[in-house]
């Protein structure tokens, strides 16, 4: 008989936290009870879940210890205020609102930090970006001897969650019938148009969501002091990620070596040569990081030039988090 | 009384042509006889030149010594064919296709070469990519001893003619309307997606237009041996490319003398500090190539990153094509 567990999914009821549910379902995961959790707002929604509705019930009049292991799949502020109720009652804490000061975890790229984490495990399932992108990087640090990674992040709309997607929609509908435009959630036109800042500028210029994956990235890799550059760029794209890739390396790389090295790794769809993944037609939807338009630069065979896509609410959060407790249910919690 | 010429505009009824000829009007070039010119297939149709209507008429039976100045704005096979005997005439030719073995000249960028040239004068106006990203980097190139260049190039399918245009438009109602979608013209859906392959790779995956963009941009600012990596990728936006830039530099950036530089060049605007340019807001119909998010890398003073909007039809071609005649019309042709 198969151990099995009481799991609380708060944010639920957003597209993180649904597809949370859904990937605990698809991946058999050993769930005794759910508790599927959001604020108020979302009181008397259900959730499916092994053929049935799960009801969603408010995050604060739950008890923590009906629940060993649970998934913060809402803001951070939600996280803030009740991760520390969880930690109370002894439950092992998933984070994926990059709120806790925990460790980051991809499994394929650095699975051996669980084993250091003391009980009750706090453990952060990274932003989305990083996560892709440690994916692919962890098997070529090696081979590379990576000096420096330079990246356009081109997201999509859906990593601001639903209102966003409505929004690029709205926005499109209205320009196709030549109505007179006026933005919503975003600060202006997304359809059509490419917008270069996502979130408010510090006072160098980056905004958080850059610096965040820097400082994941650094972490992911273990590479504290990596020279990471990176743009993140608003695409009018629905669902999954694009990031397009430069590495330096210290030396001549050698391209078969990494197109091995790529097709031996987990979690990554190297695609043919000559082809190239894109978000809708590939990434979306699975869980791999698919690469292509692997080649050096022009003249530079120092340099390596990559085109990832990924699917942002799958392998970028909920899919990453449901690996995580994968990992950490091989110890008892 | 001040001296006009016969002008020659190739391809006139392309997008490209047809703002040429719109930007002759608007900058009162000393037009005397215009004569537009395009393949057998646009017969028939004309241009508005000055509040008349000017009659498109075959190349094929064109006799290039009515013009003493001819653009060539259609098809490199159109300009292989046709140069020749623009040259055997006479003729001023500058060149719009890419196709002749010229000079390449962004005025902001290298204008001094122009006067080298021996007649009858032959030049070329270079890909959109590579006058925008000279018209930001030859003020910046002395202040920074570039050492490297990495961007990304998100396209407007505009710069792939008024079919790619109309394709866009299409996908884009097909998926709105939750149609199924049959791709034409590109090889899958542009629609809400992004494509990184902008045309067939060669056996070390770079496509032609990155090539391009590498050689010229090299010529453009006279560094031959410049590090210069990129990722030519079509957005699903109709007019307008966007470019994220990041250069490394000898050492530390001065970003108050390159904010300096940026304000005191030809052809930028630069944006305010925490705000950016996006291709449809502010760059299209513009001869300016917006600049913003200028700021150092993340942890790295010798990095500096950019991001440029610019009107691929404008300024990427048919007003710097105009401007090199401004410059060739002051020395008798």
């Amino acid at each position: 008989m198969r151990q099995s567990f009481d799991i609380a999914v708060i944010g639920a009821t957003g597209s993180v936290g649904e597809t949370l549910v859904q990937i605990l379902e698809e991946r058999d995961f050993p769930v005794a009870d759910l508790h599927v959790l959001a604020s108020s707002e979302s009181a008397g929604h259900s959730v499916p879940f092994r053929g049935k509705n799960v009801r969603v019930r408010e995050v604060d009049e739950f008890d923590f210890a009906k629940a060993q292991l649970v998934f913060f799949a809402a803001g951070p502020a939600v996280t803030l205020s009740f991760a520390p109720r969880a930690a109370m009652a002894g439950c092992t804490v998933i984070d994926l609102s990059g709120a806790l000061l925990a460790p980051q975890v991809v499994p394929e790229a650095n699975a051996q930090v669980l084993a250091t984490l003391r009980k009750p495990v706090q453990v952060c399932s990274p932003s989305a970006s990083a996560t892709a992108l440690a994916v692919v990087l962890a098997p070529l640090k090696g081979l590379l001897d990576l000096q420096r990674v330079t990246l356009t992040a081109c997201l999509a709309v859906s990593s601001q969650g639903r209102e966003a997607v409505g929004e690029l929609a709205r926005q499109t509908a209205e320009l196709l019938n030549v109505r007179p435009l006026e933005p919503r959630f975003f600060d202006r036109q997304v359809a059509f148009n490419l917008l270069a800042q996502v979130g408010k500028p510090d006072s160098e210029g980056h905004v958080a969501l850059e610096k965040r994956l820097v400082s994941e990235l650094r972490e992911l890799l273990a590479t504290p002091l990596l020279k990471i550059s990176v743009t993140c760029v608003q695409a009018p794209v629905f669902f999954g990620d694009s990031y397009s890739v430069s590495l330096q390396a210290a030396a001549d790389v050698d391209l078969q070596a990494v197109n091995a090295a790529l097709e031996a790794a987990d979690g990554i769809e190297l695609v043919d040569v000559g082809d190239y993944p894109t978000a809708v037609g590939d990434a979306v939807g699975q869980d791999v990081v698919y690469v292509g338009r692997v080649r050096h630069g022009v003249d530079d065979l120092s340099e390596l030039n990559l085109w990832l896509t990924s699917d942002n609410v799958r392998k970028g959060a909920a899919l990453n988090a449901v690996q995580l407790a994968e990992l950490l249910i091989k110890d008892p919690l």
